[in-house]
């Protein structure tokens, strides 16, 4: 049978690659506080479709038996199904609320590389009631930015940059322009990074905007820096608006403040304007060296209404990382990881007869946490090794008195007790191999 | 808006609590050496529906704007995505492949306590090619057998029972009785924990099993020993067959080599014959004390052919653990979490203008672990610690010339150093609080 196109399913290697990535993700999150919250799968067809959003390609979801059932359709992101939910239990949630959410979601686009059918997606979002301090804006970038550099630390990526503008920086300069629709002016700009500048003058041009303008609107686009000098370079525009000179403080603030840690660049950068109508400050979004055609990997920013209920409306500010998007491209370059299961040692078994010695061996090495499994035929010594080396196991333990353990790597095989032997630390656990060729576009970008 | 019925959400502390579960499962099956698997959510319908059961109450899954596509549907458990994964991947995986796999699953039944449409299975099998040693049997058991022992430590728990049988015992007896469709009486045996033994007898009749002969088929059913001693009141009760002595000799290996951890009792119950016809060996079942009425919480067993492609067939042996419905049951009786969230410290802040030195003070602690979350705002000191109260996090930071941090709960506060200063072992993470009935159900038992 042909697999699903679209639907991904890793090797057991691969998998520990996965499951280090979602460990190291989980564990950055809650280091900052960030409570776990999971919903469930379906949501009414009505809420997914709220927005407009028919063009996710939504999954509709209905009982083979079932008549009178209410429409569910799988979700096609996190955003919308934690706005529910924070709404369903305003009652009980402590605001300010900051959850990260790891799940799958569903969208049934074409496939294509890094655009996948079903997908994990990593959120942090906080979330406020009626009101949102400005510097929740700066704790979302440095939690992702954190996770960003030991993701690029994890899968010897080539650095990460997430580009950080604010809406409200592009809004004002418009106004201040004497553009009337800058929304309208926004949607063209955000498709600076898939036509030249000279088809945006034109769309610029189709839509009311004076050459003079448009140049103006292009040169802001053109603004990047890793500290807060791009206020100087909007100011030197010459255009002044009240709303602009608001975002450049909030931009700033951001900018200035973040600690970003190592293979993570952070940039102002003002050609970021995200598609989406409801942002309505900071807006994110996130390259990874070397995989510049997978688009932005790690996107946000600030909503004043995530969601309202009858008495209150809830501001929020949040970062969605596209886990599957990178981790697909990264794993197809040849990331991968020492075995492809958790035992460190495979603990050789003499005879069937004395299967319960290697059984006890085992205990007594779990019994300090060290993964083992064992051998499941008294075959020949030469073939229990084979079976630990195909799955990258490191070590053999051979049972008897006294027990002895075997390096398979280098061959040193040593006398050992299995309630006092450990392996050195690196062999512990699965470790993750960066793809051999994360040092190529690393010397390309630099 | 109403909440779905049979789509559980968890409040962020019960989330806590679920992740220590998981957290418990995932460390018990990797300290034995199996690969985390996961499947996608959707299969080919007919996929599915191979096995002929639609009484699962499949949910379909079609896109919206979707012509052609194939006819798909959610999984409703994970044996059959899994046998499909290992019939796909057969080229490439290592046998005998042992896994383990924690997903969601959902099933259309009208929602009860609980039943859920959509619940979390935690699964182990073991799968070989072609052959499937019979200690693999021992193996899973063993496993489970820790998990469950783990989490009633976990859970504080009345302790679970891991009932074992064997198919070979009753098929054997039946044949040996002179029965000719062991099949059809076995379907009849397994309704005894639902009907009485006069009801049964009397369905037993209905098939044409005579008198006498449905005597003994009760009187096997009534042996239940924590040993193997089994063995000898099979034997007393006069019926011979090949198939018995062999099932006996299992079900002896399994029962006597079995190393129980606290918790758990293991037992021979000649009773479990698991109604699904694909078992042909062990089989498992597990009650927990106290919650008899949710039935079996952890199920499975030995199928000759879990699998099978043009070159070889897949046996297997493998058991499931219903999560989400022990999990619920307890949740439901007040087990809990100590704190919402995953902060040990809140870092108080004394004025916007100082944010910057919470912000140093959080990142000084986190880099040696320590999960800590900074105030939202510089209110008055009595309401940021009523802030940590309301999510149970215990220590409340208060960044100055000297530090000094305070355990709200004793309210002692001390001069510290954010660079050195380390929690109580027992506050770094929040810690699983017991259900405060747990004690009961447990002196019913004995």
């Amino acid at each position: 049978m042909a697999k699903l196109s679209g639907f991904p399913e890793y090797s057991p290697r691969e998998r520990i690659v996965e499951q280090a990535v979602l460990d190291h993700l989980r564990a950055t999150f809650e280091l900052h506080g960030f409570a776990s919250v999971e919903t469930r799968a379906v949501e009414p067809l009505e809420v997914l479709l709220r927005k407009g959003e028919i063009d996710k390609e939504v999954y509709g979801v209905r009982r083979l038996a079932g008549d009178g059932d209410a429409d569910l359709a799988l979700h096609f992101d996190l955003t919308v199904p934690f706005a529910r939910y924070v709404t369903e239990n305003a009652g009980t949630l402590d605001f300010p609320f900051r959850r990260y959410q790891i799940q799958k979601v569903w969208r049934g686009e074409r496939p294509q590389q890094g655009r996948f059918r079903e997908f994990t997606q990593a959120d942090i979002d906080i979330v406020g009631r009626d009101t949102l301090p400005f510097h929740a804006d700066v704790e979302v970038a440095q939690v992702m930015a954190e996770a960003l550099g030991g993701l690029m630390g994890l899968v010897g990526g080539a650095g990460a940059t997430l580009q950080i503008s604010n809406r409200k920086v592009l809004e004002g300069f418009y106004l201040g322009l004497g553009l009337a629709e800058p929304a309208a002016v926004m949607q063209v700009v955000d498709k600076l990074d898939k036509v030249s500048a000279d088809k945006v003058r034109s769309m610029l041009a189709d839509i009311g905007v004076g050459e003079e303008q448009a140049s103006a609107v292009l040169a802001l686009a053109e603004i990047v820096t890793t500290d807060t000098s791009f206020v100087q370079r909007v100011e030197a525009l010459g255009v002044e608006h009240e709303l602009l000179a608001e975002g450049l403080g909030e931009l700033a603030e951001v900018v200035g403040s973040l600690a970003t840690p190592a293979g993570v660049t952070v940039t102002a950068d003002l050609r970021i304007a995200r598609g989406l109508d409801y942002y309505t400050g900071t807006v994110f979004e996130t390259r990874l060296a070397g995989y510049e055609s997978l688009g932005s990997i790690c996107s946000g920013g600030r909503y004043e209404k995530l969601a309202s209920d009858n008495r209150s409306t809830y501001p929020g500010v949040g970062i969605s990382l596209g886990v599957s998007r990178f981790l697909a491209a990264l794993l197809a370059d040849g990331l991968s990881a020492t075995r492809s299961v958790p035992s460190a040692v495979l603990v050789a078994v003499t005879d069937e007869q004395h299967r319960s010695e290697a059984a006890e061996a085992a205990r007594a090495l779990r019994a300090r946490g060290i993964a083992s499994e064992i051998a499941p035929s008294a075959a020949k010594f030469g073939k229990q090794i084979r079976h630990a080396e195909r799955r990258g196991i490191p070590f053999v333990w051979f049972p008897g008195d006294p027990h002895t353990v075997k390096d398979i790597r280098s061959g040193e095989q040593v006398e050992a007790d299995p309630s006092a032997w450990t392996p050195p630390a690196g062999d512990l656990r699965p470790q993750v191999l960066a793809t051999p060729s994360s040092s190529t576009p690393s010397e390309e970008k630099q």
